[in-house]
């Protein structure tokens, strides 16, 4: 059976050593988050992860979810008391404003926690995960009424949310969605149409469902200027707060997907439901924008999250399993094989998956506290650099974080052999789950293309000048150092081949477009491995420092993260070069072909 | 629902214009096959593999194997009559000796056809593809009554076969097995023990299930050297052919995996039940690698063939599927939207995998025409040249193909975005199928390490000399054709990166082994990509040549083979770089780490 154990001494040298959050007193709710009170919430999580959900995240993938014949919809055993469990100790809540019910600490916390929920047990946190950016969308956007209304029983976990977009003819391309919303009477709308791959559309875990809802508004101009943002309940809300009538959106199928069986993933049919405008007319998708970059960064999450726990059961097994003997002399003479974990191309992939879990942890937590700066600092430039950042690195978190945590379930499956296959040893969940983190919140191509074709030029290009700036600065900064000279030169390497490819793109995608197009995946991911990079030079940087000032009990944690950045500059960041030669080969013979040809 | 159709042209092109199969006519079985010949052969094997096998293949993996009661097994519903009609075509004899029922045909079309049926139908293929691997075996180390018993009930089709290796406690490391085989007065054995993952170890598609099963003979030496290998037939065969008593061999569960849910994955249990050696005693490991030298080179054509139904049927989708608009101006202004074709990156995800389709196919083409010289050409000299070859490529097809295969599947997938998640189109399948072929008849990793640790060393390197000079000698011939010079720029410096891989390795690997298992999987991709680059010369040059001699019918055909020549050698050529750094590398941050660390 599958183990898990959340990593958080590997989440602490993050949030201190590296980050150094104590230095963030000055942003709202930090001044609350002591080292000493992160740690124990971070002990808590880590319990409520190990012991309350990860034991129904097999069984729940084998047994999945049921819709009845009366449209309702059954979470598989375990659920109700596991959700009920993480609800109880507040954990949907960590970061919302108190005056909503929350505990308005940093978002940078409630993000550490979420990788642990989420590695164990990635179906069941996509409810309150769900609820989690609708509540972002109707703090942002939401009338004070509103916020009233539904914000406290949703902190609570009372009631969940969703979002839907999705329309069966249109996924990326919202322009064309086809849902109406007819204005009435008393300011509400009738809200008739189809939505599909609606996570957590229906359930039997809160007693509402609050879905937001994308529609047109009847007569609004055609294209994505004329949507409009629905709040639509599933039961209605009285003044007093009580559920009222069932509305008339019903849960029409769930899908038979290849994983996450346990998250019901419907289809919605709204038949006259009514609905409540939230935000400006035809103004929805700035409403649900909201949402999504939230929603991204807890994607990417997923991404790092099921690569954490495949990679530490792909470790367990590699220390139990004994076939074959070390290419240099027995390691156990005493059994008739030595453990696997002595064969180097088992090292090889475990070192690939644990360089990427840690620097990928680094990268979400630098990039959750970029988001609390974004909207706690009190100082205006500092907030708009982080804001720009943050902006920059969304799609570069979900798009390469999931691709890659796809990419290492794979490999963590593969260390089993063939017992990796059956699905028994829990493996094969993980390559499924982790599959559609590729996949939902804008597949991969969109945010490359969101990345290269939005993101990099807004505003003269200011915020990709402004990270290669901070990049450029750390290698400046450490030039003298010796001791990080060998990450600082390897990371220069790849800023600048991260920086070459950018003007590539500006001398040759403006006059031809498809040139950005052509190169978006490859920059997404190379921009990614300086990023990574980025992290391991400060983690080496924190190593070393710690090191030095004779931290003896994690003396051989601190040598640990030293040898794995060595391990990141030498094989894995060298993938730079590789990804610029392929950007700067344009777009010429991928347009070259008829559509017919293929 | 998913389509497929056999790829003829693609693969006339490499018999006929790359290989030219005309001038081996000297090879046993090659005089018959005219190029008429095989242009009908091959569009036969097209109509079962798109009518009969195809037909069933979702619906099979929907359904999966079931095992009842009384240990029998049931295929899926329409299994048996595909199986039928597969059978009564005379397909499983294809490149057998006349003598035991076959048509003696070249291996190299047998090749052919395999590709289209395993992309119709993997996991039903599996069934006469096990079968074929016992053929061979027995074919080579049975006596002449053990093949005059079984090889032509194999042929027909009317029985079929299996090979028994693993065991719950090894798998790679076989010399751990512990079936045992007790002699009995007659000369024959009575086998006792437990096999795993024994794939079509039963099922109702056939009179007879011939298992063919390592185990070590009562005092036996230990480990490898102590290994014998044993036909076990379900039902045991009379004097005069006709099926006597049921074997005391037994299915005790069928596998719950991730997918190929059509082929029955068996727990087999072995209760004393007869069996005759095949071969010498604890020669078992000889007799079985001629059954798992053909079935790597079956599972890397599995790698292509799925890598290539899986294109098509995100090709299909990306000209059907509307979303968007083409960055450089709409394609289809009388639609809401473009297909999705427009888009570049959809367009390289398309390209890369028929990139690699093509020359994967050539390879595989090449590899079998290979095996063809080694068993049947008159000149030793040619025979032991192409048998070096065949044995060197033999772990780069199998690991790189699966590898890339799957790699493949999922960018088809990605095609769809969301709804290649659900089951429904059939992505989900090829995913889940395609992933069994990095892991069995050796994982990946193994196939690694075979290479670097055994075949690149064998008889002072001669393999791996002669096949450099291969590709050296095609790039010198073609040294002053200006149209080539672009491939064979290209080709060259991958070329250079493998030898200098290769000379590290015997600089860096002697004293130390675990530099070579440190680089292994790398070596084993840069050697692929380098055989793959060079299909791609040779395509080049092929269809330049066919372009020149005014070939009008095929233009479009051959002008988009150079397109897709120029795309691989411009974007996926140059990772010969990436993995040479890589191995380059070395082991020392990989072995750093104590083993409870991780």
């Amino acid at each position: 059976m599958p183990v898990y154990k959340a990593p958080v001494n590997d989440t602490l040298f993050v949030l201190n050593d590296v980050l150094g959050l104590e230095r963030y007193n000055n942003l709202r709710g930090f001044a609350d988050a002591t080292p000493d009170m992160i740690e124990a919430i971070l002990g808590e999580a880590a319990k409520v992860a190990e012991e309350v959900l990860f034991p129904v995240n097999y069984s729940g993938d084998q047994e999945g979810c049921r819709r009845h014949d009366d449209a309702s919809v059954s979470t598989p055993k375990g659920f109700k008391e596991a959700y009920g469990a993480y609800r109880d100790g507040g954990w949907i809540g960590l970061a919302v404003p108190a005056e909503f019910g929350g505990q308005g600490l940093p978002y940078t916390l409630h993000t550490a926690v979420g990788e642990y929920t989420s590695a164990a047990n990635m179906s069941l946190m996509m409810y309150p995960g769900l609820t989690q950016g609708a509540i972002a969308a109707i703090l942002v956007h939401g009338s004070a009424e509103q916020k009233s209304t539904y914000l406290p029983k949703m902190v609570d976990g009372a009631w969940t949310g969703t979002m839907n977009l999705t329309e069966p003819h249109c996924g990326t391309d919202l322009g064309m969605l086809r849902t109406k919303a007819v204005p009435q009477a008393d300011g509400s709308y009738k809200i008739s149409g189809q939505k599909i791959f609606i996570s957590a559309g229906e359930h039997d875990l809160a007693d509402n469902i609050v879905h937001l809802v994308l529609a047109r508004i009847e007569g609004a101009p055609e294209g994505t200027k004329g949507i409009s943002l629905f709040i639509v309940p599933k039961f209605l809300v009285g003044a007093d707060g009580a559920l009222g009538a069932r509305n008339a959106v019903t849960c029409g199928a769930i899908e038979h997907k290849m994983g996450i069986h346990a998250n019901a993933t419907c289809v919605m049919n709204y038949d006259e439901a009514t609905g409540f405008l939230i935000g400006a007319e035809n103004r929805g998708l700035n409403a649900m924008f909201v949402m999504m970059n939230e929603a991204r960064l807890m994607v990417g999450l997923q991404g790092i999250a099921i690569s954490e726990v495949a990679y530490q059961n792909a470790a367990a097994y590699a220390r139990d399993r004994i076939q074959g003997r070390s290419l240099s002399g027995p390691k156990a003479p005493d059994k008739k094989a030595d453990p696997i974990i002595v064969h180097p191309d088992i090292r090889r992939t475990l070192m690939t998956i644990r360089a990427f879990n840690e620097a990928g942890r680094a990268f979400l937590l630098w990039t959750a506290l970029k988001s609390d700066i974004a909207h706690r600092a009190t100082d205006d430039k500092e907030r708009q650099t982080a804001d720009d950042i943050l902006g920059l690195v969304t799609p570069i978190l979900k798009g390469v974080m999931t691709d890659k945590g796809f990419d290492h379930a794979v490999m963590a499956q593969q260390v089993f052999g063939g017992h990796g296959y059956i699905e028994e040893h829990g493996m094969s969940q993980y390559v499924r789950d982790a599959r559609i983190a590729m996949i939902y919140e804008g597949a991969n191509g969109i945010q490359a293309l969101d990345l290269v074709g939005r993101k990099l030029a807004l505003n003269g290009g200011r915020a990709a000048m402004a990270l290669f700036k901070e990049i450029g600065d750390f290698c400046e900064e450490n030039r003298g150092n010796e001791k990080l000279s060998f990450f600082t030169k390897h990371l220069k390497k790849g800023l600048n081949d991260v920086q070459a490819a950018t003007m590539w793109f500006m001398q040759n995608a403006m006059a031809k477009p498809d040139n950005a197009g052509a190169g978006s995946t490859d920059y997404m991911h190379l921009f990614g491995l300086v990023v990574l990079g980025y992290m391991w030079a400060k983690m080496a940087k924190a190593a070393e420092d710690g090191l030095a000032s004779g931290d003896a009990t994690r003396e051989d944690f601190l040598k640990n993260k030293l040898v794995t950045a060595r391990f990141f500059m030498e094989r894995i960041m060298p993938e730079t070069a590789l990804r610029k030669i392929r950007i700067e080969a344009g777009a010429e013979t991928m347009m070259e072909l008829a559509a017919e040809a293929f």
